[in-house]
């Protein structure tokens, strides 16, 4: 207690205590700078041929559903591998595309970590790109400032780290797979080994829903064994600053529908009189919702982990960017009276992503329509799981005078109940969210920290849902996202890229958790 | 007192007084037995005669913007008149269809009806239709039961009362003109001159929602006076009962947009941050009318006239169709605790015609909506003002909290209001009801009673709405509704069709308004 007053009163003490706490600074620094010199030396010398190795990658189509070009992606990945004396094998599952799996041992190491990426990506409307989806094309910038096509390769062999290049899957997710073999190689240059066994996991079908990884998992759970998964996907922070995220939300989907008259009525001669399906719907929605973001689902936040204190202190640490968010969508306010986005996501989330009761505008007529449809998106924290949810959101409805049915009603049902809903629900699983005080947590922002010598912005978990659950439950060990690209990549849509200055970081930080992990954990 | 106790034990006495009560019957009946056999004679006698003047009028095509054909309908009806010696003449106003306006005037009368029709149709898609629609077609019933076509003429010369005539307007609404005139050539037949004088207007632009009616009423205004008009259109009863309608609702539509962000967010990363226009849009509805139908506005039944007990007298002797009605329409229930369809066409009603947001289904996706769209069509009943609707709606969202605006709102619009809703009202008119115990409405029933020799349906109001309170306000007369047509006519609809017992039924009310108004009132 005595040391704290002191250090309090001392504010220059303070001021160098908090400069000696940022990571990658200090002592820790001093006796790492010359390995972690190394591998930027090796990668600014290896510039063009890294991105050459990036570009050869990117040139094969990708989308999970192509078996022959998918197959092509795997055996190049194989031939990546092998190249740099990592074990490579395919793990396949009938009518999957292949996970492509390296292996490799470190003397002495006790802990294997395995690094995942995925090698597919999503389709493509290449009419829609500036330049082809599939001929990595280097662009000065970003377009929307302005950007032209810089001739290749560049004047100098210097590539500056503003240039971007252009290709599906630049970011989603084939670069990453490209930093963690050229921070192997470029460990390799420094002298450098691992201090940690590691197993390289490539998904083939991961844009597709990722439907066999369960089996996969399942089939291959002695091969993959490991200490730590480090998910190699999604983009750093919007402030451009490393981030290391800790969960995902949960998701499940349900599509509600409620019923009017069996035909459409005359809404001057039945309405007030017959039950409208425009008010069904809203009273339905208001049922379930409040303005805030609240559900109103009887005993919904029963099951909800509580947030806790390392989650609290993390939370603190994201930079905020709710002002600036909310300017640039036009939006006066958002929920709960303006609560940070980050806090926001921690909690479960009922959006309605449609609604559909006859029409509006030119198209609207006097009629009270046959029914009404909704459909609405879950978002799951920690601890709901989806068999659950389902039960409460139906004993709630029905509390509410509503007959639920999971068939579309036949005339009798609808002749013997009031109100009737069908619920379809749509698929389902469960959050994913890794304490942030494990000793592999701390270990892991640790070393990213290191690598990209900046303080990471940690996240305790993404708004969006991956079924990550499944490598918690089938394999049970720890996952942690560790991201690399650029947040204005475009993923998914046309024209996405990577920023090289992201590829260059990425490098370092792959290196530093391949030599830090074993050191800190 | 002492009478009344009197009957109610004396259950013969009761029933003969029941019986007398009834129109029609008894006395009345004795002394009008006569001219009355005589106008079902004459119609009886002249069935293919009537009919195919019916099938001459039918077989003009008459869309109100048709301006040729319209003309030819005008034409053949100015000379349908003139050759009953009824003084015709055409309204004009610029770029409407004409009025048809006859005018006859009976010695001695003291009182002049106005017996309103119109000859413009619905647009059809002849393809649709069993029949071409402008090539009257006899069928032997209804298509749905199996009819076929009939022969014409008919062997013998009789027409059976089942048997329906298919074509545009056979219904709605040239077969009231043709019957109305029918009835003056049976009454001239018997000897019997009509008992007030009679004006005929016959509009051409009702189905294209009568545009030009209120400079044509008002220019006209001394031309048109009259102590009663008469609409002969609409239906019978269900029940087949000859039924007097003494008003309509208003009608007003509202479009309702209320907005999220900018751009379609992911549902994931901004759900339950970003307002989600689907819970805005649900709110919004449920701030305005529950499920039973009841407005939730702020004063907003200050306005409405109430229920008066001749009205509650009236809608007593309505035959009930509720019970089959929701058999028919698969529903297990109406709003308000099944309250009687009739008493809910008095009350004012907001219907949600439709909504609007994002997608459901297979087109479903996670993202939050940009805007959520609400079609509201609000019926008036007396005296609410549609102004006085609007102001009450608009005060009522701003104490809710909504930013109400009249265009699409500007960024900076939606960057200082937490919650903005763009209404855009569509049209508005005012209700019409004509008290039930004025004198005329008294006559009207007894003569249509009489002519049908049945008790009538009394309708209060249809709950529908047709601009009727222009003749109200402009000409300040009463107006009563004194249909004719089988309610199963397909109007609006393809396969339009008359049942001919309908127009027989017409004919014999039509000649007893022109007699006996003039006595009974």
């Amino acid at each position: 207690m005595k040391s704290k007053v002191i250090i309090a009163k001392n504010f220059t003490l303070l001021i160098m205590l908090a400069v000696l706490a940022l990571p990658g600074r200090g002592t820790a620094e001093e006796s790492q700078s010359s390995w972690m010199d190394a591998v930027r030396h090796y990668r600014t010398e290896h510039q063009i041929e890294i991105a050459e190795e990036l570009f050869d990658l990117l040139a094969i189509p990708n989308v999970a559903s192509d078996e022959v070009n998918i197959r092509r992606n795997a055996k190049h990945l194989v031939e990546l591998l092998e190249r740099r004396g990592v074990v490579a094998r395919l793990l396949e599952s009938p009518g999957a595309p292949p996970i492509v799996l390296g292996e490799l041992e470190v003397p002495g190491a006790t802990k294997t970590i395995v690094f995942y990426s995925h090698y597919d990506g999503q389709p493509v409307v290449p009419e829609q790109w500036a330049s082809d989806p599939w001929t990595p094309t280097v662009w000065s910038g970003r377009l929307a400032d302005g950007a032209e096509v810089v001739a290749w390769p560049p004047e100098g062999g210097v590539i500056d780290p503003e240039w971007r290049v252009y290709s599906r899957s630049a970011s989603d997710d084939k670069s990453p797979i490209i930093a963690m073999l050229a921070a192997l190689d470029a460990l390799r240059a420094a002298g450098r080994e691992p201090s940690v066994n590691i197993k390289f996991f490539f998904e083939g079908e991961e844009e597709a829903g990722s439907p066999h990884i369960g089996a996969l998992l399942e089939a291959n759970s002695e091969a993959l064994a490991a200490d730590l998964w480090l998910f190699c996907d999604g983009p750093v922070h919007q402030s451009r600053r490393g981030q290391v995220v800790f969960g995902v939300r949960g998701a499940m989907g349900a599509e509600l529908t409620v019923y009017g008259p069996n035909r459409p009525l005359h809404s001057g001669h039945y309405g007030n009189w017959a039950p409208n399906p425009g008010a069904l719907v809203a009273d339905l929605i208001r049922g379930m919702r409040d303005l805030d973001g609240r559900i109103l689902v009887d005993g919904y936040y029963d099951d909800v982990r509580p947030v806790s204190e390392g989650e609290r202190r993390a939370l603190a640490g994201v930079p905020s960017v709710d002002d600036a968010l909310r300017e640039d969508l036009v939006l006066a306010h958002t929920e709960a009276d303006d609560a940070p986005l980050m806090e926001r996501l921690l909690l479960p989330a009922l959006n309605i992503r449609g609604i559909e009761v006859g029409r509006v505008g030119e198209q609207a007529r006097n009629v009270i329509s046959t029914e009404g449809r909704v459909s609405i998106g879950f978002r799951l924290v920690p601890d709901q799981r989806p068999a659950r949810v389902r039960e409460l959101v139906e004993a709630h409805l029905a509390r509410n005078g509503w007959h639920v049915v999971h068939e579309a009603p036949s005339d009798a049902v609808r002749r013997s109940h009031d109100r009737v809903v069908y619920i379809n629900w749509r698929g389902g699983y469960p959050a994913l969210r890794t304490p942030l005080d494990l000793p592999a947590s701390r270990a892991v922002v640790q070393a990213v920290g290191e690598g990209r010598r900046e303080q990471v912005v940690e996240v305790p978990t993404l708004g969006g849902s991956l079924p990550l659950y499944l490598f918690d439950e089938i394999l049970g060990v720890p996952l942690i996202v560790t991201p690399m690209v650029n947040h204005d990549n475009n993923q998914h849509g046309k024209d996405e890229n990577l920023r090289f200055a992201n590829l260059w970081e990425g490098i370092d930080m792959y290196a530093a958790l391949m030599v830090r992990l074993g050191e800190l954990w």
